[in-house]
């Protein structure tokens, strides 16, 4: 576990700094990279949303400062003990895990979680560790299979061996091996009920492939494992989503990464990344007219923000995308396909775009 | 799969009747059972919310009734179709498949998922047949681990072999077969990051159990899961949820079954399930009164409502709950038990609780 002593190290350095700094007779302070959009930018060589590196000062002694200052290190110690005992908490638990009231007054480490998640982000830009090392946890979602073989926490677990369920994706992936892995790419799907198509269907099978999902807006440990899989494994990703800027947000965030998370980008972010379907070409193709449900002024609103992003803006094939949703009015799920087949999703649709390859970049 | 033709002859029957009727020049009935309040009841016997034997007449000539009537006609033709190639649909899908315009009109089958949804559950009440045995699937989510092998699709999965991560339970449980059942009682959660916190903590190997989430209100793969396993395994079912009236709704649906699927309860409810926590008596014994979050006016109101339910109304134990959570005036989470050790939960919570028995029915 190189990785492990590598983030032990470094919070162990916190510690030494302000301890230095304390008998030093120094008002102590840590350096914090700024997260706002003013250090944010799209780096069109790496294709991904990045941290400037502008950082701040932050004081122990400093009014304005010292509750982040606190709670920051009431994270980082957190995060020890999770390190050393080899234990992983949720955010929520580690929330309440380091709330507590200061003796003799009644101000509190943290009155909400929304502080404590801030100062585990700050965490993780001083650390240079993903939360995940850190051992604190995000949400569990979302199901696998393919040929593939994996350890993890000892067991060796065959995804190709899974009945109809697959397996469940952990919050944290970060300690799995791959101890086979015998496939050609893998489709990711926003819906469960997409990938339960696919497995009955057996897809995976056929094409050679895996199939994963989480719901809606895919997890970090989702996005990891994707992650893992292109680049340790060269596995290409194909995205599958409704057709609609909701749809394309998903594909985008996998992709290119999000503002909110541009630390962790590096981490989380698929530059290589393609989408699959629903395209507004497949609503002529395939005949979909029928099914258009029509945009609401949110979905508009959300077509033309997204349409604006630097990374679409000036790619001709999106803005033709986007243009043709204008026309279309309305966006059109996948599961509208079953109005052609049963399995025509994965008889047809899934095959042809992947032999001719039918996507977008 | 003696069930399969079972659903498969009632679904031939309604189509042979339809003929009969039209052979004879009469016009076509379906009896379908009232799916209103009025029909729905509360049976103290079995302990669960029953649908009564109520039916009304659909007729095809009758301009009130001819569209639901051909709704329903349309479902159990595509139920029969999927039983005779052996695949599922979502409830999605099942809309969009039989979503079209009848020849020289522009009348639609169905407009809106919510008619096809509502023919599905008539159609459930004709054929006494349950949407997963109609082929038809609701929505997949949540993870188990254990010591049980199940056969399913041909695999064989052993549950306590999978890793972090647990086998990802699929929408519709009914073909599985259990192989070896090694576990004395199953603890479901509603939280997937509280069953992260178990299964790190070996809680199933040292108490020798099954851990079992969903997310919030528990799917119905979940539920008929863990019935089949209480009926069929007669394992103790043991419901974990946060100390508030929603994790009591989850903890009741589980119990009794709902008004909304009352025509479904006998194949969903499990009247055994006893309440393991968070009781209003935890805050006390525990120490978590400084983790209360005051109720909004929508959680007293709740609270109210769940008070006034006929199988908690006569009930002292639960009552006197009802009272302690007014009195404490919030509610507290199970992630607050972080704030007493990362594995309070998992060492001693859990472990006390089910040495004392300190369930409520």
């Amino acid at each position: 576990m190189v990785k492990t002593d590598q983030t032990k190290a470094k919070l162990k350095q916190i510690g030494i700094k302000l301890a230095k700094d304390i008998g030093a007779g120094k008002n102590p302070t840590l350096d914090v990279p700024i997260r706002a959009l003013s250090n944010v930018a799209y780096d069109p060589k790496t294709k991904l949303i990045m941290l400037g590196d502008k950082t701040a000062k932050r004081f122990f002694f400093n009014v304005a400062h010292v509750r982040k200052f606190v709670q920051t290190v009431e994270v980082a110690a957190t995060a020890k003990e999770l390190l050393d005992v080899d234990k992983h908490l949720s955010l929520r638990e580690v929330f309440y895990r380091i709330n507590r009231t200061l003796p003799g007054t009644n101000i509190n480490i943290v009155d909400e979680q929304e502080e404590s998640n801030k100062a585990i982000e700050d965490l993780e830009l001083i650390t240079n560790a993903s939360r995940e090392q850190l051992h604190i946890n995000a949400n569990k979602m979302g199901s696998v299979v393919g040929k593939v073989v994996i350890k993890d926490k000892g067991d060796l677990v065959d995804w190709s061996k899974l009945g109809s369920g697959g397996w469940a994706i952990p919050s944290n992936v970060e300690d799995i091996e791959f101890v086979k892995v015998n496939a050609k790419f893998i489709i990711y799907m926003e819906k469960a009920a997409e990938w339960e198509r696919l497995h009955e269907d057996k897809v995976w099978e056929k094409l050679n492939c895996i199939i994963m999902c989480s719901q809606g807006q895919a997890t970090r440990g989702v996005r990891r494992l994707l992650q893992r899989m292109h680049i340790e494994h060269k596995l290409p990703i194909y995205v599958l989503v409704d057709g609609d800027p909701w749809g394309v947000y998903i594909y985008s965030v996998l992709k290119y990464g999000s503002i909110s998370l541009a630390h962790i980008s590096e981490r989380l972010a698929i530059p290589g990344a393609r989408f699959l379907g629903l395209s507004a070409d497949d609503v002529e193709k395939y005949d979909l007219k029928r099914h258009i449900i029509k945009f609401e002024d949110v979905d508009k609103a959300r077509l033309e923000q997204i349409s604006k992003y630097e990374w679409f803006k000036n790619n001709k094939e999106w803005q033709r995308q986007f243009d043709m949703w204008r026309k279309l009015g309305g966006k059109v799920e996948l599961a509208a396909l079953s109005s052609k087949g049963i399995s025509f999703i994965s008889d047809k649709y899934i095959p042809d775009k992947i032999r001719n390859k039918e996507f977008l970049d």
